[in-house]
Formats: structure tokens, C-alpha cells, sequence
């Protein structure tokens, strides 16, 4: 029985990165979150695919754990997606999109997956992603969003009234100052924090990711890798792993918040190491707890305790 | 008696920044390094001034406890620097550089100033960097260097070899990328660390800094202020926060690294909260400390201890 849902794309995406070109590369936006979350909490998935989906792919979802009853499968191709990294690894250039079945879509959930308590609506127009919030017969624990420039650019009235009924949006640096017109991070977070939302998650590539919560604000470092292959999906791995974690421990606390944005961390570190999730699928446990245990070294600074400040000097005490 | 000795320059700086403009402000790598470090230790300032310059100036430093007496005043006027931050926050464009005195800077250290124990050479020529360290007569327990894109273009090999004699580079990170010729920060550190120093800290404005030291690699994260005023001097505060406090603790240790970045990361953030120094020079203890601690409260999460994993399905286990 899974505890949480994902409606997103499934896609073939061809990639031209620093170090090389990948073409029909299993990707999209739910598969990356339903691998990356599958490795901690058991995750539904509710997308479409084209006729010519390789049933190897639906394979290797289902034999993870992950339930692959909402793919459904129709006439037609699977979304597919172009891109190029070639000028900067934090920002992909799209080079073409065919939409495909995803032209169509419109997500129904069954009954099994409507009273499921953590969601997750990834990328896709937001009146799609309203209508699958709709759709649920309980309001989840959770619910969190992702989003992107397209949106903003021709769906912003839609996109802003889904923000206002979800609990967390994980989105861009860029896309964050666009949606709110403000001129940095900080006022942005504010901005969408007056929205309505617990907490915003930023997300800025190579640099991490900062959670404004409205009681708190947590920064992470990203890993820093010698070598990024390719960063399609990055942003899906970590909403997987942050989303993920919260479902295992059942907890939406502010501690557990810090640490799921560590976890979202970890998966995206993982998930740019290779092209697709070539890396991202052939973890196990002991790699992930090595990941997670680098993170605490990354960022531990031993802070004074018990009221033992700086070694400030005394005339300037006043 | 000082402890640590800080080589730069001096200016009036004007600068154009979101906030607006401002001209002929106390400026220059070594106002802002000895004002910060100057809160911990005790650090004596050499660098050159015009007989414009401001008594009043002066005695502000003279009366933090800086030794100025390495600071001479000669013929002609004093550096003068005006940039403008309209278009990036992160990377200052420079309108106009009158070197003024410090065209003919030589700087000569007196006797009490040879034997201090930690070296701060800030952005200058690398053959007066070389200079100066070929001064000390006992080799500091510990020597820093910053640098900037104008030396790597026209001086690179006076620049590695000063490099290849330092302990620390503090270096922006696109000019990390210049000066290895890396596609990333992770390989430039890499190739940094590989021409014999101890750590190089990658400055990233905005998105903090990483500490990539040959024993471990440390993040931490700019503070997410709403409005930043003047980016000026952040760097330069950064290094007097981290060498200030490595310096007052007399540690040069892993650890006592980590928490000087940290300390480095508070003075910067100081620093960028008003024009110039205003917000700078204005601190007390308890303001440092508040900030230390928030930057603890910014990166905490509660690591999982003792062994115990993150919560990875036990299908992953191996």
C-alpha cells in the first residue's frame, strides 16, 4: 500500500552535456521522483506513456516497489525531450519537445490513490496539478509542487492559485524571482511565504538548495562532485529524496524538514553522477548512509555551546 | 603587540549599487580585512595613503586597536576605485581605477611587523605579495593570499609562485576556474591543492563559500539577507573573519578551520548590509554572537547518530 503520490511526466529525454551526448534516455520528472522516494517510502506513480514504452522501463518501476498502476499507456509516443548543458551544467537549454501523449493528458486518479497522505505534483501545467489536488477524497499531510518558467509565462493566475492550496513548492532560484518579481532569494521566499505556503524550497543547482519555512531557514550545500555528467532530473531526485524522507518517518516537523532537504540533497548528488538514472537506481542502503554521513561532514562546524560566544574582544562589548 | 599583519590597499571607493549610490567611502582590501579581524585579534595594517587622507579615517582605525603604523602616508592622492553592482550582485563591473600612490606601492615592513604569526597578503600585485612574505623573518605559523582576474591575466607566473608558497588562496570562484583552467569549482580545487597548499576557499557571493582543504572539504552558506546594500568589501571581511579568528585562538587545526569560515561568513555578512563599513564598524559582541548563532540554526539538522541509518527500505540493502 503506498503512503504517497506522484502525478509527473514520463519521458525519453535526449541530453548533450560536457561530457557527452545520451539520446532515449529514460527520464521525466515522476520517474525520477518515484526512484529516488522509492528507496525510502512506497510511492505511487500517476503519469502516461505512448505505445512505444519498453516494457523493461515499467519493469524496472514496479520491481523497486514503486506502483506503476496509474501509468497508464495510450495511443501514441511517450513525451520526449531535448536538451543541451553544453553553456551552463545549472541550466538546461531545451533543443526540442515533443509533447505526445502527453498532449492529452489529463490525470485521473483511482480510488486507491486518493486518500494516499503525502503528494506530490510535479511539473506539468497547474491547472492539471489542481485537478489532481481535487481529486483527493482526504487533504493529504502533505502536499507539494514543483513548477517552471513556461507556467509562469502563460498559466500564471492558475499557477498562483495552486500555490495558495499547497503546502511546499520546491522551484528554481530564477523561476522564484520571476514568479514573485523580486530581486533576490530572500524577498522572493517572503513573497511566496505570504502566499500562503508553510515553506518554500529553493533550488539552486551546483550551489544547494535553502528551505524558507515560515518558522525557520535551513541551507544545504549541493555535493561538490569533480564530475557532473549530466544534471537532468537533479531537481526531481531531491524533491524525491525530501518528500521521500518525510513519508518513511511519517514526520512533517521542522527537524525533520532540515534533514529531508539534506536527503533531497543526497539523491540529487547521486542522480547528476550519470546520464538518466543510471546512478540514481543502482544505490543501496550503505551508499546512501555514506552520502548522508559526507553532507554532516561537509557542513559541520562543532558550534560553541552553552553561552560560550566568540572570542570577541572585551572593548567590544557594548 | 599584534599578531597577525594584513598587506593592501586603501581607498576611496564610489559605488552604484540597486540600493543607489554612494561616493568616496572608506574602502580598499585592507580597511575592510583589519576592521574585521580587528574584532578578535590584535592586526597591524601596511598599506599606503595620499595626503587626502582623512585623519579622521585613521584614528577610526587607530582607535579599534589596529596598528597603523604601517600605514604611510606619501605625496599624490590616495587609491581610488568606483564599480558599479547594477547588473550582478555577485561580480562588481569597475568604471574607473585611479592607483594614485599605490602605483609606486613598495611596501617595507619594519621590524615589528616580521615576525607576527599569521600573514594576510591581500589583493595586490603578486611580486609585492612574493615581497613582503620574503620579509618576515620567521615564517608565519600561517600565510593567506587573495588574488583577482587581473593578476592571472598579466602576472600568472609571479601568481603561482606565490601560490606554491602560501598556506591559504581565498579566491572568487570564477577566477578559481581562470586560474586552473577547471570547468568546476571541485577540479580547481583540486589542481589548487595540488600546487602544495593547505586549503583553498572558493568565495561564491551570495551562495557562500567551501573551504576545500586537503584533509576534508567544509560548505557553509551566505547568510539569505533581504536587502543587500553594497557587496564591497565582502571578500576581504570574509578573510579578516576567518584569519581573526584562527589567529585569536592561536589554531590552525581542522576544526578551528571550519568555524573561522563560519566567522568569515559573518563579517561578510555584516559587511554587505551597508555602504562601505558603516554596518561593519559599527558591531558589538552581542551582534557577532547573534550571528554566529544564527548561521549554527542556518546549517543544523540533527544528524541521525550513533549508526543509525537513514530509513532505507530494507530491499536496498545491498
Amino acid at each position: 500500500m503506498p503512503n504517497m503520490l506522484v502525478v509527473g511526466s514520463v519521458a525519453y529525454d535526449s541530453v548533450d552535456t560536457p561530457s557527452g551526448k545520451n539520446d532515449n534516455q529514460l527520464g521525466g520528472s515522476a520517474t525520477y521522483f518515484s526512484v529516488a522516494s522509492g528507496y525510502l517510502t512506497d510511492v505511487a506513480v500517476v503519469a502516461v506513456v505512448g505505445r512505444d514504452f519498453d516494457p523493461d522501463d515499467r519493469s524496472m518501476l514496479s520491481d523497486r516497489g514503486i506502483d506503476t498502476s496509474g501509468l497508464v499507456q495510450v495511443e501514441g509516443d511517450t513525451f520526449r525531450w531535448s536538451g543541451s548543458y553544453r553553456e551552463d551544467l545549472n541550466s538546461a537549454v531545451t533543443l526540442e519537445t515533443q509533447l505526445n501523449v502527453f498532449a492529452d493528458f489529463a490525470p485521473e486518479l483511482g480510488d486507491a490513490h486518493k486518500a494516499l497522505p503525502f503528494l506530490f505534483l510535479a511539473n506539468i501545467d497547474p491547472t492539471l496539478q489542481a485537478s489532481v489536488l481535487s481529486q483527493m477524497t482526504t487533504r493529504p499531510k502533505m502536499v507539494a509542487c514543483d513548477t517552471m518558467n513556461l507556467w509562469i509565462d502563460i498559466a500564471r493566475p492558475a499557477l498562483v492559485s495552486l500555490v495558495e492550496q499547497v503546502d511546499i513548492l520546491l522551484i528554481n532560484e530564477a523561476e522564484a524571482m520571476q514568479l514573485t518579481e523580486a530581486d533576490g532569494v530572500a524577498s522572493a521566499a517572503d513573497r511566496l511565504l505570504d502566499m500562503g505556503l508553510r515553506a518554500v524550497v529553493i533550488k539552486r543547482g551546483e550551489y544547494g538548495a535553502v528551505v524558507f519555512h515560515k518558522e525557520f531557514t535551513f541551507a544545504v550545500p549541493a555535493y561538490p562532485l569533480v564530475s557532473v555528467v549530466d544534471p537532468t532530473g537533479a531537481g526531481d531526485s531531491f524533491a524525491g529524496g525530501f518528500l521521500g524522507y518525510l513519508s518513511s518517518v511519517d514526520d512533517t516537523g521542522n527537524d525533520a524538514i532540515r534533514r529531508a532537504a539534506v536527503v533531497g540533497s543526497v539523491m540529487a548528488s547521486f542522480a547528476v553522477e550519470s546520464y538518466g538514472l543510471d546512478r540514481l537506481k543502482s544505490l543501496n542502503a550503505t551508499e546512501i548512509d555514506a552520502r548522508f554521513d559526507a553532507f554532516v561532514e561537509l557542513t559541520r562546524f562543532h558550534p560553541l555551546g552553552g553561552g560560550q560566544g566568540l572570542p570577541v574582544k572585551s572593548t567590544f562589548n557594548s
